[in-house]
């Protein structure tokens, strides 16, 4: 498997090769000086943007203004595609620097298309559509033309450059958007952490201790970092969710079936019970339903058959919700801040005259143990594959995966992905005779952990077993040590919880955000966005 | 496996019971005394009912009107429910006495529920919804609350009663359908013939040598004898769009996520490669139209959570069509009376002023392999198990059926679905690159075989493993033996081929009906029908 001589003679180079395109794609006039950086032991680096001298305030103002505003300002002429870029790259090479989030920019290109679109604005008065200019940022697994996408794996580095782009991406770019950087993420893809042995680990702005989240790491800690409103990423487990909610981003997991995933590449082709879905990471709700109603509207499926004709529509959220909480799996209960997060959410909601009532994760065990076993069908033959063509090492996270399941049979398949139909109709049928509108719950069983420590997934893979559309907001809360330590009220009711609840401290997580995670129906995308803007209007 | 002490002694009871209540629940009076039956050396018996003298005029005229009309004219006072289905009551029990298509009447139920909607008409002058009185025929397997489905298993004759109907069904009878007769199917349903060890073998009317098609052989015979106007089959290699074809009737097989298939009976739970379809066999196109759209304005995605959301739209066909003919698989090419009849449809569509090109069968030796595999991946044992529980008799083509896999192991089953979605994707690619908006086909090889010999799967299984949504309908023509004989020029091109071939003779077949299929894109159910229609009225 591991074969470090093998590696070190023939991998070696096409790794350095990668690490060169990271260093070289870098604008080095916006990088901030190496003795300008911060101290190695300043924990929390959200402000620096602020204090590093190479972004004007108009820059400041532009990265933290949400993109569906930025593209109204470009529609009205009131700011530049390139200017917008520009803020956005200062903003990105910054978090780079300190948080390396990106494994290469494409400034360049990106520079010229915006300028294309400035032009065609001024000669036109148009915009080309709903994303007119609007930077963004690509996990960097996703095919873009030309480029080769290593997916987690060194020996994918020898690939052929992908032929077009994702179909996602193609659209988006179609609608004005400005590709400008690809992001990190983890070995194999499979850890909600990101490290790999190419550009090595994502870090977390707002604690440089602890973990970023993944598999869309690098998008999470880049978007949470203001250094790009829309980012795109994948989420088979959370990695959109867990990203989006460790960094203080927003994240959205919809349907898989509402978006495409014609031309990406991962291992394990042909696992149909688990469905990866491709969605955004922002730094507000509302461009969340921005970039999905502008990829809805690309109307995807005229490309990729496996897509229901499904246009956007209007949500349908009653102005008094009935809101699900479930405030515990039932195996790990969320550490403090988590359920600090929660009663908050649930007493803004109570105050604004909206129906709370509790709820149990129906069959979770189940459903999870179908989850894992369906992923990891092939015994992890496809990782273990990939992994063992260079001879790199594995992460512990790698390991972790790879020890969820074993090779089954596909009449056992079968079994699994009946368990997995019987449990999302049984979750259908629960909502429908309660009337409950959307589900409320953690997305993780705590705040971002240290680094290469994040492994319990019930709370975020919970719901791509059930396939359920899912938001993750930041509460606008973040750990403090007066208020989030353990109080010593809650025992541990078995090993699991005692393993994770250990991996959380107050004084340790200091600063880490608070995010909660926000469900609804299977297929009704449109509705749990709307609710979570409700949500947070109130926070 | 068979075991005929076990099933004698503890089966044959309860066969005979399920018989017992088939006889039982005939309504006597409507019977043509049995020295009144057709000789039996007669081949065709589609005329009997207008020599039984059993059935009025008038009766016979609304059994030979389209379902959507007769609903017109109940809801304009000028027929009740109760007539309408005494109508079909009548010419459905000749076509019992013929065709042995029916498993069971449910007489007293539909009697009263016609009277009680000739009530809330008279009442409220109002219809109840847009099958108002529309008698329908559902198929054996599919759940009637109350009812035991065999499933085409005598073992499954010991499952208790199901508590409620299958979902499909309760839409329809709140839109004012009424089920008055459950219809006969093949042992394991992988047949496309209709024979089993409760009921026997169902007949073709047009020909009694002929085989009836399967599995829901008990639909055909009874629709194309114009004993039913709607009926409900499902469709997971052939099952709607054979028995239809066969019999001279309308089939259609949805996309399989455009229909529910929510508390239905089948082995194999877990299977979610190849998807069952469920659907309607009909008198006419349009009311494929009807029940797709009564089915799809019931919102069955409420209640179940597999199906995406979409309500039936408008469709979008172009005044001038471009179709693409597969005129031969390439393996086995259709007989002669196949070939008359897609020629005549070609030329017809030509002289219309619409666009024909030719098409090949692209990659579908690797699709239906992955079809086949993927079906009987668990080596057929849940088939095997619900035969040996009752030790019954194996039919020859369930035999057959059990031949076509092996078990597999999951990552096999990976590099199955794999295929299916790169041929799924391949066939999606070539419309839209040439711009075709539907394919012309055979349903068959051939018109029906004779009974028991029907097991040639590639024209109708195709389209089950590329999803895509297909009519059936017969083009008015029947073999001929003075035109539809073999002329020597076509020298058998494989075993296959030889083997197929020989089982049409066109003196045998006299009588047969000739049909056709027609096929459109994925999840664009309403463009095939609307197509169909634009081809029907050629005809």
């Amino acid at each position: 498997m591991e074969d470090p001589v093998k590696f070190e003679r023939d991998w070696l180079p096409l790794v350095e090769k990668a690490r060169k395109v990271q260093a070289d794609s870098m604008v080095k006039e916006y990088m901030i000086p190496e003795d300008k950086l911060p101290s190695p032991d300043r924990l929390n680096v959200m402000g620096v943007p602020y204090e590093a001298g190479t972004m004007t305030d108009k820059e400041l103002q532009i990265t933290e203004t949400p993109g569906y505003k930025l593209v109204a300002q470009m529609s009205k002429g009131e700011l530049t595609a390139k200017e917008v870029l520009i803020a956005f790259v200062k903003r990105a090479t910054i978090a780079q620097q300190l948080l390396n989030c990106a494994t290469e920019f494409m400034f360049d290109d990106a520079s010229a298309r915006a300028e294309e679109l400035d032009r065609y604005y001024s000669e036109t008065g148009k915009t080309v559509g709903a994303m007119h200019g609007l930077p963004i940022s690509v996990k960097e697994h996703l095919h873009i033309a030309g480029k080769v996408s290593a997916a987690g794996y060194v020996s994918y580095l020898a690939q052929e450059p992908a032929k077009e782009d994702f179909l996602h991406l193609s659209i988006l770019k179609k609608a004005g958007a400005v590709p400008f950087v690809r992001t990190n993420e983890p070995q194999s893809l499979l850890h909600i952490d990101s490290d790999n042995n190419i550009w090595g680990m994502v870090k977390n702005g707002n604690n440089l201790r602890l973990s970023a989240g993944g598999s869309s790491g690098g998008e999470g800690a880049l978007v949470g970092f203001h250094g790009s409103p829309v980012g795109l990423g994948s989420d088979i487990g959370g990695s959109i969710r867990v990203p989006a909610a460790f960094n203080g981003a927003y994240g959205f997991r919809p349907t898989g079936a509402r978006v495409s995933g014609k031309g990406n590449t991962v291992a394990g082709a042909g696992q149909i019970t688990i469905m990866c879905s491709y969605g955004p990471l922002t730094q507000s709700i509302e461009d969340i339903d921005l970039y999905m109603d502008t990829m809805t509207a690309g109307k995807p499926w005229i490309n990729d058959v496996t897509l229901p004709i499904m246009p956007w529509k209007k949500p349908e959220v009653p102005s008094k919700m009935k809101i699900a909480v479930l405030w515990d799996d039932g195996i790990v209960a969320p550490t403090p801040p988590i359920q600090r997060g929660l009663k908050m959410v649930v007493e803004k909601l109570k105050s604004a005259g909206n129906e709370i009532v509790d709820m149990e994760a129906i069959m979770a065990g189940d459903l999870v143990e179908a989850y894992c076993a369906s992923l990891m069908a092939d015994g992890g033959k496809c990782v273990v594959e990939a992994l063992a063509e260079s001879g790199e090492k594995w992460h512990e996270l790698t390991k972790f995966a790879m020890s969820l399941g074993k090779p089954i049979s596909a009449e056992e398949q079968w079994n699994m992905n009946h368990i997995r139909d019987v449990v999302r109709q049984a979750w259908h049928d629960k909502l429908n005779a309660d009337g409950i509108d959307f589900i409320l719950c953690p997305i993780f069983m705590s705040v971002s952990p240290p680094q290469k420590q994040a492994d319990y997934l019930m709370y975020s893979a919970l719901f791509n077993g059930l396939d359920m559309p899912s938001t993750v907001f930041p509460t606008g809360l973040f750990v403090d040590p007066a208020v989030d330590g353990w109080d010593g009220s809650h025992e541990a009711r078995n090993d699991i919880e005692k393993t994770q609840h250990a991996k959380y401290d107050a004084e340790y997580s200091v600063g880490a955000p608070i995010a909660l995670q926000l469900v609804g129906r299977h297929f009704c995308d449109e509705d749990v966005i709307a609710g979570t803007k409700a949500i947070v209007s109130l926070l």
